[in-house]
């Protein structure tokens, strides 16, 4: 499957790493492909993790979003319509958006606070920005590291998916069991994410308390 | 262990009979204890459950926690502050208080939304109305059924404790292991409990998924 991977933080690096190296056809897309490459950050260059990935292609957005079968918001809250807008609602149309991001809102310290909730989500105002375009939200409940790798954990644990669309959810529930995720909770329609972008401030206090974001949520039945 | 339980519902029954199948002395605390012998519910009349529940007392609220050791608030969110005012803050003035309750509002239908949440929480609330008293908010994750019998599950999970006093907090945890449970989180202060009430928006979706209200979060690790 061609995937594109819209942001190159820690979530879009480990996703765009993980489906390469699953075999699948990876471009990251970023605002500016130079500037990103000329970026180093905390953890090494961005240059040095293509080095270390080739496989995977860098493009702007919408070159990344037009090119690909499903596209991954992997980009934070605050940034999640801004860099859709870039991609382009045409570059969007139709395909599946697996859509990572939480509305933290960082502005009073931490922890963050959400920015929309309760009656109403990020995944719902993208959904609604990009009507054509059929947005699952999912794996923005656990760390990166444990996204694409659930067994790491040693522990068996659960992912959410919502969504309007029956059949991106499948497409998005296939990826994710390739990553390792034995149990997927369809939640419903794309109000459901309220629901999971409601855990963050317990998710926030639980990685306080343990000392390490190390740990997903498994619903015990 | 003296303990009072406000609120004569579901939760308030069903807490009320396992602490005293426990063998602490119970009082079941209510605004008008002649009106609620007289009341019948959907599941019989209170009356019946208390000629099954011989030794549990019924008293009113302010008796109930004048008595009381260990308080528990089994009332609803949106009744809690005038429940605990009719209790008296000189009743419950230096005792610990297991505050149970969810800020739900039904006001818009089902599925309800939170009356607080995010920058302050009903736990919050409450701790500032009764600032002598030793708030601790637990078991407002999961159902009644399971709050007091987890094994019931036949699965591992988890509860938390929020609270700013630590013996209160061990107090509560104490009483949760006599219970069953055997993964208690103390996620920290009160202001904890945001997190908390805030897992009610996704526990309530997972409900209509999962078509049962017989489940729980356990924290993988």
């Amino acid at each position: 499957m061609k995937i594109a991977v819209l942001g190159t933080g820690m979530v879009g690096q480990t996703i765009a790493a993980r489906v390469a190296g699953l075999g699948h056809d990876v471009t990251i897309g970023t605002r500016d492909p130079e500037a990103t490459l000329a970026r180093s950050g905390d953890d090494g260059s961005f240059a040095d993790w293509v080095a270390a990935n080739p496989t995977v292609t860098l493009a702007t957005f919408a070159e990344a979003a037009a090119g690909a079968d499903l596209v991954v918001n992997a980009t934070s809250g605050s940034a999640t319509l801004s860099v859709l807008e870039a991609a382009g609602a045409d570059n969007l149309a139709g395909k599946t958006l697996l859509d990572i991001a939480n509305p933290l809102d960082f502005s009073n310290g931490f922890p963050p606070t959400l920015f929309v909730k309760d009656t109403d989500s990020l995944g719902e105002q993208v959904q609604r920005a990009f009507p054509e375009t059929k947005v699952v939200k999912s794996l923005n409940t656990l760390t990166a590291q444990l996204m694409v790798n659930p067994a790491g954990l040693g522990a068996d644990s659960s992912v959410f998916v919502s969504g309007n669309d029956a059949d991106a959810k499948a497409t998005v529930t296939q990826l994710l069991r390739s990553f390792g995720h034995t149990d997927v909770i369809d939640l419903g329609d794309i109000t459901t994410a309220r629901g999971t972008e409601m855990l963050l401030p317990v998710w926030l206090r639980l990685m306080g308390a343990l000392g390490t974001p190390m740990f997903n949520f498994k619903i015990a039945r």
